[in-house]
C-alpha cells in the first residue's frame, strides 16, 4: 500500500478556512449492527460475520466505488502505524482490533472502520475550520449504510455503543489546533480549567493521553448522550471560535512586541530542520510549531501549509519508516528524521522555483 | 581606510603548522627611545616628539616601504575597534595613547605601535603555531630600528619598560588556541591551574580580564625578566604542543564515543549561522566554535579556516559596523551580524562552487 507513505491525506493539503490557527477539523459516528454483539466483547467468529455483512453491502457497489478497502490482516505494521499517524485510522483499529479493516476513501477524508470498538466508525477529516462539512460527509455515508443495515438504536438513548461516552448521537467532533501564542503566553490555563464544564476536551496531537507537544491542541466534546448532532457541532464551533480569537489577539500581542524574535526564532526552526543530522520528534514538531508561527505571521514565506502538514505527519516513527523503506531503531529513526525533512523541504524547493 | 574592513590580516588566511587548533600565533617586543620619558607618563609634547623622532627614521625609508602609517587622531572610532578586534593593535594604542600611530605592514602581520605604553611595540602575527617565525619577524623590525634609535637598556635589568611585567626582554609571545575537546571535558581545568606554575597566563579571546568563550584560549608568558628570548619562546612552545597532543587526544576521544553528535553539532551551527535573524557576538563565537570543530575533524566540509577565521572577526562590533557602513547600536549590531555572516557564507560558497 504504497498510496499511504507517499499521498498526502485531504487535511494534509490545508488551504481550509482559519487554515493559520486550525489544522483540522474531524467528525466520526460510531454505529452498530443490531443483534450483533458489539465488536470488542464478540468472539472473532462474530466480528468475521460482522465484517462480512459490511462487506457485502459495500463491496463492487457504485457508491462506494472511490473507496479502498483494507482488512488490518493485510497491512503491514508500519502501514497501520502510518495510517494512525495521519489520524486516519484508531490505534484500536490497527492493533487491538479482531477482524478489523478500513475503507478509505481515495482522497484519506473519509474512513469507514470496520470492527472498530464499534461496528462501524465513520469519520470525515478536513483541512481547516470545517466541521459543518466534515459532519455533512460523515452523515452522507451513515445514511448510505444505514439504508442497507439496521443500526442498534435506542428510542430513549439513541445509537448504542460499546463504551458509554458514545451513546446518543455516536458522534464525536475534534478540532487540531495551533495555538503557540495563547500556550507562550500562558493564557491556555484558562481555557484548559473551563472547557470541560462546557462538555470539551482538550488533549495533545495524537488524542487521548498524549501530552501537548509542538503548540498543538485537540479540542472535542466529551459525550455525545443527552444532545442533539446540532448542539455538539454548535457548540464545539462556537468554543473554537471563541480560541481563534483569542489566539489571534495574542498573535497580534506578539508581534507588536516581539517581531524580531518571532522572525529570529522561525528562520533558525526552519535553519536547523534543513541543516540537524540528528533530531528527535518532539523537537521536530516544536520547530515546526515555530515555522508554521512565523508562516502564519506573515514573517517567513518559505514554506507553505501543505509542507507543515506534510512535514508534522512524516517525522512520526511509522511514516519516517516507510519513506525510508526499512524499519528503523529509535537511534537510527533520529538519522532518518533529518534526511526525510531535508528532502521534503527540497521537493517544496524545487516545485516553487 | 577602508581595507581594514575588507582585508584579511595575514593570521586570518589560515593555514600554519597545526591550524586544526592553533589559530594564531603573536611576538612582541616593548621598546623605549634613552632619555625620553615613558609614553604613559609623558606630556603630549613630549610624546609628540617621540612619535616626530620614529617617522623622520621610518617615514620615506625603503625598508618600510611595504607599511602604511596610520596616527590615531585621524582614524575613527570604528576602525581603531577594528584594528584592534584583529588583534593588530592594543585597546590602550587605540583609546588613551597620546600622539600614538601605528605603522602597519601591508599584510597586517607586523604592527609597529608609537607611544604605546612604551615608544614602540613592535609585533608580528601569525596563522598556526609560528612563533619562531613571528619572533624572526619581530626581531627583524626592532633591530632595522635600534640601528637608528638609541633604546633604553641596562646591563643588569635589560630593555627598561613602563610596566614592569615587561621589563628584560620586553618580550610577549602569545599562541590563540581552539580547545574545544579539553574544554568539554573539563581537562583544561588541569591547564588552567598547572600553566601560571610555569610563568604561563591563560586568557580569553580579546586579553587580559575577558572570559573564555568559542573554546578560544590564548596562552602568553607572564613575565620577560630573568629569562633570555630563546627562553621564552621555548617554553612557551614546549606547554603549547603539550596543550596540542592533550587537545588530540581528548578529540579522538569525543570522535569515537559522539562521531553523531558532533557532526550534528557542527551542521546546526551552519544553519543557524545562515538562517539566524538575530545573534549576539557571544552565541556566534560558540557557533563557529561548533562549526571550527566539525571542519577539523572531517565531520563538515562547508567551511574553512580562512572562512572561519574572517567569520570570528567580522562578528565584533567595530568590524560589523565598519562592514555595515554606519554607527549601530547593541539591538542593531544584534541584527546586522546575521546579515554579514550570511554574505561572508555566500561569498566563500560562490568562490568554491
Amino acid at each position: 500500500m504504497k498510496q499511504v507513505q507517499y499521498s498526502l491525506s485531504r487535511w494534509m493539503e490545508g488551504g481550509g478556512p482559519e487554515a493559520e490557527i486550525v489544522i483540522s477539523s474531524r467528525v466520526r459516528a460510531a454505529r452498530n449492527i443490531k443483534d450483533y454483539p458489539f465488536s470488542c466483547l464478540a468472539a472473532e467468529q462474530e466480528t468475521a460475520m460482522v465484517l462480512e455483512k459490511i462487506n457485502d453491502m459495500v463491496l463492487n457497489k457504485d457508491k462506494f466505488a472511490d473507496f479502498i478497502y483494507l482488512p488490518m490482516e493485510d497491512i503491514s505494521e508500519l502501514v497501520k502505524q502510518a495510517l494512525v499517524e495521519k489520524h486516519l485510522i484508531s490505534p484500536y483499529l490497527a492493533y487491538e482490533s479482531s477482524n478489523g479493516a478500513l475503507l478509505l476513501r481515495k482522497d484519506e477524508a473519509v474512513s469507514i472502520m470496520i470492527n472498530e470498538e464499534d461496528h462501524l466508525r465513520i469519520q470525515a477529516i478536513l483541512p481547516g475550520l470545517m466541521l459543518e462539512e466534515a459532519w455533512q460527509d460523515t452523515g452522507y455515508y451513515d445514511d448510505l449504510l444505514e439504508s442497507e443495515l439496521d443500526y442498534a438504536f435506542d428510542e430513549q438513548y439513541g445509537y448504542l455503543t460499546t463504551c458509554p461516552t458514545n451513546v446518543g448521537t455516536g458522534l464525536r467532533a475534534s478540532v487540531m489546533l495551533h495555538l503557540p501564542a495563547l500556550i507562550m503566553t500562558g493564557q491556555i490555563n484558562r481555557f484548559l480549567g473551563a472547557l470541560p464544564q462546557v462538555g470539551l476536551t482538550v488533549r495533545g496531537l495524537y488524542g487521548e493521553g498524549t501530552e501537548i507537544t509542538g503548540n498543538l491542541v485537540q479540542v472535542s466534546n466529551q459525550v455525545t448522550l443527552g444532545h442533539s448532532e446540532e448542539e455538539i457541532i454548535s457548540n464545539l464551533a462556537s468554543v473554537i471560535s471563541q480560541l481563534i480569537e483569542q489566539e489571534k489577539n495574542a498573535r497580534q500581542g506578539m508581534l507588536d512586541k516581539k517581531r524580531a524574535e518571532l522572525t529570529d526564532k522561525a528562520w533558525r526552526a526552519l535553519g536547523i530542520l534543513k541543516y540537524a543530522q540528528v533530531i528527535g520528534s518532539t523537537e521536530a514538531v516544536q520547530l515546526i510549531s515555530d515555522l508554521r508561527l512565523g508562516y502564519d505571521l506573515g514573517l517567513i514565506k518559505a514554506v507553505d501549509h501543505r509542507l507543515l502538514n506534510e512535514l508534522l505527519v512524516l517525522i512520526r516513527p511509522g511514516c519516517l519508516q516507510l519513506l525510508a523503506g526499512k524499519e528503523l531503531e529509535h537511534n537510527e529513526r533520529n538519522l532518518e528524521r533529518p534526511i526525510q525533512i531535508k528532502q521534503a523541504l527540497d521537493r517544496f524547493r524545487e516545485k516553487n522555483q
